[in-house]
């Protein structure tokens, strides 16, 4: 049976140029700060994200948990979207490692709104209060289906945060889908951050890793942490081989999978099925109107070589990418059409 | 100048039977649990509570706090009310000392709703989550303006808790307010909790600490992390033998706050400035109406001696205790009417 | 029986002086900063311990983890010495609280070498080290049965922390002790700290409570952190009042203490029993010489109403305190000479 | 220049084959455990420790922690050697992230002492103490100069954990060199552990990573830490490719390098050299007798192009790997014979 799997574009595996870019990869032991890779592949993204300095990490979890441990100490409060990432999928990490407490808001789409983060911001001198010490923004936002914030959006939470000396650090996993969907380049978002995370697997197709950036000092601070979460690693220059493709070959690609990702969409409109708007390359379709839960929707997927994943109990979730084509589109919308007919035909 | 403090109700001082009580506790080293007042104010707690066994410490803070390090271990994820004081006033301390993530709903007055907290409870099969450890209910809730959680509602979270096998905790400051609101007695409120924190301050005068309760079980691992925080103390009878008299005599009592808290409201609902509900000893007036902000507010009250305290930019909190009489209420109202006049009247 | 009960200090009961004080207190809110006599005894204290400010807390373990809490940050490391109550007695607080690393150094009788603190200070430029962020002292030095820490040492491992630029913590809880020993007043010693606990129980007899003193920003920051400890009390006045007398009349009389050590410790000694040297008012009894274990050796004592506490295996630590007289000390050397005589006695 | 390092095994680049094997790995998302290359190394590495399951970890500090992380909650104690890499190198992270109290303890050569960690456990009845949960080895021991620990001194400080119901963790970062030392296969080893760390780098020579392994429901609990920690990586069948090299073809070679270590030992001690008797691939020089510092041995090692590190302020560490020849052994004996007569002539 034919199988497309749509559940996240972290299942892209690397191009052949990225596999002969890792065998030919010069290496060093990158603890001694001696993987020639590596430190390319930090100046060059350091450069694409306009900060100073970055750092390889293995996940975007530990980019995003290290930028957390490096901002604030223990006793800190940190201002989230209710639904970001770095809140509710990574494991409750910022309070079990870091001793900050999260506070979290509501978003429009993913986006925290300005007046709400300054709402957030605890006044200094009342002793029952933490010390709100971080506000973190994701982009594109993941549980709000892949969705855009803009850099006006970005800037005026910056622009809070430097007001009342608050960083701002982004989460953005996705952050060149986002600025594919914009049609910027990611400097014009990142400029709005202190410290930014972006994954070099998930659209971009490097095997595995993240990179952290921000200012010289705040990265080799960073590295400290790092060390302490194990990822201070040795020739890991062949992780970072297929990396520097990523940032420079494979950014321009993100463009096919979000027509895709619209593509299906709209077919599952015709369809009659609820779906969240379309921005990049995620699409959430609702089906509590055809008392279909997500779950069940995947089980009869499965049956027939399609997989996504529950995102909430009659949300699901399909991410294009890569592998896929728009003839996977296609026999995608069939599937459903077929159980959807079957679920919704009266009896 | 007459000074009338509605700050809160932790101002009040101890009655003179109470510092009769001190003076003549019999006490011994609590380390050792040898002090024979602590233990019969333990003994006595446990029972009013409804509960095995129950531990003093020294503020509602180090009860709460107690209570999560002894129900979570670090990684885990609690069920709070987003406005809860547990979250909001105890200085991120769950996550800095306990290590847990802050999992915040919007109740409503107060009351977190059932069905929130089920869809809020992580699957424990996604690698993705923290473990949801603990839900945290709060009654009277303070920043909701002393509103009372009906059994019914405590009930319903309890319920929900039992069928995921997860303990509730109530934080119960001022559970006795709630206990005279309801008419019923404590017990039939603390039955729907796994452990609950009462404050012996307060409405209940005495000078200093608050009840933990639970199972034998949890009082004696309580008891350990009690002495983490520096709360094993010596012949600490000094403080329980009040503690004793504000569980035995001083609970009647808190309905005269009551009527006075909604006497206070009524005037000024007279003076047309909106008030939210009252339902036990706290008034919350609402000045954004007028234009006057909370601390602009605060600042004129007090240059005629009447002290309350700001909960938001336009919404100030007038606590009632033992020592406001109706005279105090009248004369409130006398200020406040001068000073509205003042501020709305037309230029 | 006559109960003669030498296992701490801590268990000698506030003088009629102190109740007095007590029932006469005035009192506030100390959360607001009101309890005059709080801030009587605060202001007193800084005076006596020389330095800027002070703070009242509720025991020696909750004065040592907000001082800890205040100088450090999660992932700093701290030197203590290996036998330290900061360390051995405190339930892994500094850790399970503040994420702080211990680096244990084991001192002569107690104290820490200079020389030994220099090398154990970590290169700030090794990726691999935590920072070291504290040296703790503790004098008297309890489980080095109550040794004498000189101002001479103090100053060494002091010249030490300035050379690093890092701050000495002091575990004064017997620091008075010291003191009385030395002939000195206490300011020789804390001089040579930057933030010292002191304890008004033990010899002093307060009821319950310490102080924790240092220059002004540290302890205005170590309010934050006891708030969330749950240290952050209402009418604390009431153990504030003992606390101001504990300080102006009860060090003088620890002398007292310390000749009946010395009595206690010849007594054994005429019975052959192994005793360390006696500087204060603990005395350690080693019965491995007699093949007699601690716990065996307590359950006779207690047999005949004298009770102590196991320090070791082979180790019995024994107190004196103000309810001790010259006539229990003869009473005890009876009961062991009757003990001993049995146990040594050839079969 | 000819440039030797021997600054660490860490160094060491891989094999051609594995190179090989990295670009022909079958990979797929290991978040989902999906990438069958890391299925199969996972089994192979848990069937060749001897233990149930086996999970790839980023680093040796990573499998670490993650240990400790499944092993303990906050609050807990752990014993561990004062000079172990889990104590010393991994920047307190033991304490920062796991809110765990490190209990150090001198072992012989690296080698814990059974009866000192029997003495170390704490009482589980006495509320000052922490709880003992964990007892960490290192075999070989780094700091102890590639100290090997014997199956007999494992057993008995595993016996000891059992009969306390305490788990024993193993550093086996050099495992597989203690193991080729005794002549034995590591599961005579590991037999005398819970858990298990192992290094697929170093003298193994894989680019990047470790195997902690253990039953299980131990290694179940510890993906969800390993998460945490952000080591949940996506398509890394390409660093468990050369790992499953490591553990097949790379073992047998490392008595080859313990043999140079030898060599260069015995070299230097022809030189009149205080060398640490020599176990593995580890050789620690000592200078303290030629009034020559680490930091200045290895300055003028450096200029004749060979590389070292320094241990302690007179003890500077070699280590021999797979691009260590003989005759580089000599080139470094010729260069140190130079140094040392220039240093320890008269003048």
């Amino acid at each position: 049976m034919r199988k497309i799997d749509l559940r996240s574009d972290t299942v892209t595996k690397p191009t052949d140029a990225m596999i002969r870019a890792m065998a030919d990869a010069e290496v060093g032991d990158d603890v001694y700060r001696e993987d020639p890779t590596v430190n390319r592949l930090e100046e060059l993204a350091a450069e694409k994200l306009g900060k100073e300095a970055a750092l390889f990490v293995t996940s975007g979890t530990q980019g995003n948990q290290v930028a957390v441990l490096t901002h604030c100490v223990n006793g800190d409060e940190v201002i989230v979207e209710a639904d970001s990432h770095i809140f509710y999928y990574e494991g409750g990490a910022m309070s079990a490692l870091a001793g900050v407490q999260t506070r979290t808001l509501n978003g429009e789409r993913g986006a925290l709104r300005a007046e709400d983060v300054e709402k957030a911001i605890r006044s200094t001198t009342n002793i029952h209060f933490p010390r709100t010490k971080l506000i973190c923004l994701e982009n594109t936002h993941n549980r709000a289906g892949g969705a855009v914030v803009s850099p006006a959006q970005m800037k005026s939470v910056y622009d809070v945060g430097q007001k009342h000396g608050i960083p701002v650090h982004l989460d953005g996993a996705r952050l060149f889908n986002a600025a594919a969907a914009l049609g910027v380049d990611v400097r014009e978002l990142t400029r709005f951050t202190d410290s930014v995370q972006v994954c070099l697997s998930k659209g971009l197709s490097a095997p595995v890793g993240s990179i952290l950036a921000g200012d010289r000092d705040f990265i080799e601070a960073a590295r400290w942490w790092r060390k302490k979460l194990g990822g201070g690693l040795r020739q890991v220059g062949y992780l970072a081989a297929p990396g520097i493709l990523a940032l420079t070959e494979m950014t321009e690609r993100l463009a096919e999978d979000h027509a895709r990702a619209k593509l299906l969409a709209d077919g599952f409109r015709e369809l009659s099925l609820a779906v969240e708007p379309v921005e990049t390359n995620i699409v959430l379709v609702k089906t509590d109107g055809i008392q279909l839960t997500a779950v069940d929707f995947l089980r009869s997927l499965a049956e027939h070589g399609v997989y996504a994943v529950d995102f909430d109990e009659y949300v699901t979730r399909f991410t294009t990418h890569r592998h896929i084509t728009d003839d996977d589109v296609r026999h995608v919308l069939e599937v459903v059409e077929t159980l959807i007919s079957g679920v919704s035909a009266p009896r």
